[in-house]
């Protein structure tokens, strides 16, 4: 089993995936795909007259401000035009994919976070209470497994539901580690519009080939702005027991084949 | 089984609905959901700069021009926003709703029209050939079967699937029919934001309480702009075996059970 991430970042080739994802199925591989849509979100919800905002933790991650007409825009763009846009997709290639966002069946359940605490641009500690955000903490497999077995490929989206039923933006990467575990899936590829982990981001020639998961930590700080959380999904898929994480290019022709003969940043054991 | 269509227009109290949902369940029923979402795309589509247009076909009928970019927003919309916010509101009662669209494992497959012929305001015809509309053939009740027997509500939604593998945007009315048909649904609930098919439109007093499936032809002619193609789709449920459809007020609390009571207009069999 392999879980594919891939991000919604300008020049990833989405159809290239899907084209690659047709022959991995008909090789006999058994798959799961998650995506975001941050970039689009960005373009939308500035276009509806409420432009996104980020904002930074106290432990130094960035994410989006997800107040409810934030949310609304977000399952406009994740749910709505990515996710069934990467289902026709894949439908054109002959792959039979079913769209879920993390609230259909429970998929993803998460506790909503009650409280932020942000540092604003001046290093200032403010608390947000009004906030849609959370980690997913449960995997609805039995609900992901069904259509395995049935023949469907699914194709993950957030947001996540808290336990009171409320939806909740999740980050896509580490939802995407969670999934892997709780699949216990062999391989996370995470897919962005860079080669891997670059040492010298944004020099792609500074591309970091390997790391052992056991220092998987001291590569945080190679880590530049949303490739933090990437990292710290990294670590919480291998901890929690995947044997192989790879960042690799989503930009280019059979990105998965590619992540596989081990382009991109390899994590765990070595490539097949 | 019962099948209930949800019309998007403006008054209809989707929350009641959805804890009218959650009592059903409760008492045994069968249920899958399909909805709309025609006024909320009409807004958003405005707000992004391509405002809506509606072609009326040389039978009568009134559609939604649907070019590739009205496909984006449609889907935005349908499957985004409006679908995840019924999911949201379900899960929030306690039902375990799981949102496709008909692209979703193929769930509605139909054929997409070449052409279609049109009337202009002026009577005159004219022929669309970047259309993406079409009617609904085939529905995969094997998926709807499978998430109903693992203790899943499907919650479905336009568009469907071409043979190509393309979007097509479906009437929501018709393809509701098609899927209590295909699912040999005792009953079809078409909820809208009038108490059911009206002699005088818009005249509320006027509620046609009983039509005799034999006789329902004959009463195209009271219906008045988008209730014709509810009473298409009536008709057609009707012809494929349905026993029962009732068009009814999507604006009260307890909407179905005041349906299955026999509020609105009721087209075969005595209600329960």
């Amino acid at each position: 089993m392999i879980v594919i991430k891939v991000g919604g970042s300008e020049g990833i080739d989405l159809r290239a995936l899907c084209m690659d994802i047709a022959v991995l199925i008909q090789e006999g591989q058994q798959l799961v795909l998650v995506h975001g849509g941050s970039a689009r979100t960005n373009q939308v919800a500035a276009q509806l007259g409420h432009p996104p905002q980020f904002v930074t933790s106290v432990s130094g991650y960035t994410s989006r401000r997800t107040d409810r007409e934030t949310l609304r825009i977000f399952e406009m763009v994740y749910c709505g035009e990515v996710n069934k846009g990467i289902v026709e997709m894949l439908q054109a290639v002959g792959v039979n994919a079913v769209g879920l966002s993390g609230i259909d069946g429970r998929l993803l359940e998460g506790k909503r976070k009650e409280t932020i605490k942000i540092v604003d641009g001046t290093g200032r500690r403010m608390v947000l209470r009004d906030d849609y955000t959370g980690t997913v903490e449960h995997v609805n497999t039995a609900l992901l497994n069904l259509l395995l077995a049935n023949g469907y490929l699914p194709v993950i989206t957030p947001p996540a539901i808290s336990e009171a039923g409320e939806a909740i933006n999740v980050d896509g990467d580490r939802a995407a580690a969670f999934i892997a575990a709780s699949l216990k899936a062999d391989k996370l590829i995470i897919l962005s519009n860079v080669p891997g982990l670059l040492r010298d981001f944004p020099d792609e020639a500074s591309l970091i080939t390997r790391i052992d998961p056991a220092h998987i930590g001291e590569f945080m700080e190679h880590a530049q702005g949303r490739m933090r959380i990437k990292v710290l999904g990294a670590m919480e898929a291998i901890e929690q027991g995947v044997a192989q994480v790879i960042f690799a290019d989503g930009r280019i022709a059979q990105p998965v084949h590619a992540a596989l003969a081990g382009r991109g940043t390899v994590i765990g054991a070595k490539p097949l």
